[in-house]
């Protein structure tokens, strides 16, 4: 499946272990024989490699995932191996990064999985689902509890090796000019929001659109949108939207811990010596944390600012509200999970480890934060 | 400061641009001229390190994190480095890696910050504090707000490059033989808690101990002590505490995220090339997460096992004693910060933090937890 695009640099840099034989004859030294000098060198390839992703270029957060897994490698291979990033639409469309990488024609791919749906409805569990796992109950599910060897075993068809690459933690439920005091006001509610949290949001009678992050501002401003999602104070704040909207809802239900995907074309991967491949999965468990790093630190800026420059107003959605939300994803979850082995397989993995790992929070960290904020 | 015992390979391989000079002088090879065959060789060096540790060979999650570093950086520098790991008192006593890393008598350490209050108060804080961060918020601030720059500041008079390298997330209160229904049961409460921990115990009136691992089951079995704090249900389980207590307590707001460290002679440090730094530096990253991903998996087994088979009974702590410990635990973390300027810059920085993320935690994961819990 791997096409032309494939391409590896011809260029051969002698590199390790020249091991000689570094024959060299010295045929008699005499008038009448040649004298022969033969070298030979265990060569080494460098490696070019695009990466294409579902970002704007250099997006803060997001966009500097792949930047800086691209840096690490290049660092860490000491110039063996160069990945370039091109930002979404640059050269394949923000949705395109998962056929690209599959086809072949782009070696690797930043993304989210519940992008692909569509086509792997499982995919979804490794990104984020309404009511699911946190960043770090993610990771640990994923990295230490069976999550990605399933993964892996459901984007092989495609010609895909997914590696976890980014979390933004958990998100706001996002910007609206209605403010909701009860179910009543869901009613009707026309809202920006992708995914499972959309199924949610129009099973409790509001209307989910779909827009691209570029209209939004415009379309909370005119009317045409009553609330959008995005990410976080950190992002939100720089595309303005508390100009264009009254209050801040949290908590962000529908996404609490989206986890981001480098996506490797198997081939390519297959190509590789084994310590690039060893240099590729550590950056990218290295970026899965910073990400997580730097959207802490900045969300809390950010979110100071919101607030206390900007005087926005933070608002708690009810209690009745958030249960009735809790019970629809639950329910469109187990109805997902009926459609198919697959699915069925991969939620039952991530159930027993979201109620294990419930459980154990409550007597660790979440009780433990407990007793701090009191 | 680093003597004979940083020793570097002597072996060198020939590796990586061969660019001569390996002349050749074929003297003779025509009846009046010489040949001359020059090849030019950059030779790079290997790296042989010794590393020592706090915790016993290979001890389940803390002890796995330096040999995982260590296989890491010998496969992703494909062979260049190679980093030997000694358990505790193989070859320096468990509290003398801070000395053995500041003489440069070995190039590498793996442990807490806390161990070494005596010499250098503020590690403290790079480690964990009473109701202080949790491992993401730890990470945020070492890594994003300006945590890593001071650490660094701190340990470079002892010619120390601290890196951050695991987290075993919070950990439990600990075992106990005695109820703890009120702050009168804290009088005369003889218990094994090191650091500022213990320092609070003491102040509210109960008799902090200090014991080896190793002694403190027999030592809670025959009442010598009352309870012993550890890590959490993964590594106490192995310990068989439950057979020697009756009652497993919560929250561990002692020690609510520790954040371990590999140290590295900083005169070893620089003597290396650029892309191995990058690559402990990276390993380390990664096997921050993987700690914290380890401990997270294994603690919600161990904490089943615990209760379902072994009937091991969890108990909250009292919210009076809980708030008694953290206005202890405020007032000497705020006495230690006057001691002197660099506690108290260190402290600045780490409160102005905590309370920045825990505003911002409130109405993110905090919220979004418990709108999952209900």
């Amino acid at each position: 499946m791997v096409g032309d695009g494939i391409r590896k640099s011809g260029k051969i840099i002698m590199k390790k272990f020249i091991l000689l034989p570094l024959i060299i004859l010295i045929a008699g030294c005499s008038n009448d024989m040649d004298s022969t000098i033969e070298t030979s060198t265990d060569i080494e390839e460098t490696f070019n490699w695009r990466l294409v992703t579902s970002w704007p270029k250099n997006y803060p957060g997001l966009g500097m995932a792949p930047e800086r897994i691209a840096d690490l490698v290049e660092e860490m291979s000491d110039g063996q191996m160069k990945i370039t990033v091109y930002g979404a639409e640059e050269q394949v469309p923000a949705f395109g990064v998962f056929d690209a990488v599959s086809s072949g024609s782009h070696q690797m791919g930043h993304s989210g999985g519940y992008f692909w749906k569509g086509k792997v409805p499982a995919a979804q569990f490794f990104t984020s689902v309404p009511f699911g796992l946190t960043a770090d109950e993610i990771n640990a599910w994923v990295n230490r509890g069976g999550g990605l060897e399933l993964w892996r075993e459901i984007y092989a068809p495609f010609n895909i090796y997914p590696i976890p690459a980014g979390n933004t933690g958990t998100q706001m439920f996002g910007w609206f000019n209605k403010e909701i005091n009860s179910l009543e006001d869901i009613k009707g509610l026309k809202m920006r929001i992708p995914g499972i949290g959309g199924e949610v949001l129009k099973e409790a009678g509001g209307i989910p659109v779909t827009l691209p992050g570029g209209e939004l501002f415009t379309a909370l401003q005119t009317g045409v949108i009553d609330a959008t999602e995005w990410v976080g104070p950190y992002n939100d704040l720089t595309f303005g939207f508390h100009q264009a909207a009254k209050y801040y809802y949290y908590p962000g239900w529908h996404e609490p811990g989206p986890m981001l995907e480098l996506l490797i074309n198997i081939d390519a991967w297959n190509s590789l010596p084994k310590h690039l491949q060893v240099i590729i999965e550590t950056a990218s468990k290295a970026v899965n944390q910073d990400m997580l790093d730097e959207y802490l630190a900045k969300n809390n800026q950010a979110l100071t600012e919101l607030v206390e420059v900007h005087g926005v107003e933070l608002r708690r959605l009810p209690d009745d509200v958030i249960e009735e939300f809790r019970e629809i994803s639950n329910s469109i979850l187990d109805d997902l999970a009926k459609e198919d082995e697959t699915i069925s397989k991969v939620y039952r993995s991530y159930l027993d480890f979201k109620n294990n790992v419930s459980a154990y929070h409550k007597i660790s960290e979440d009780a433990f934060v407990e007793s701090r904020n009191k």
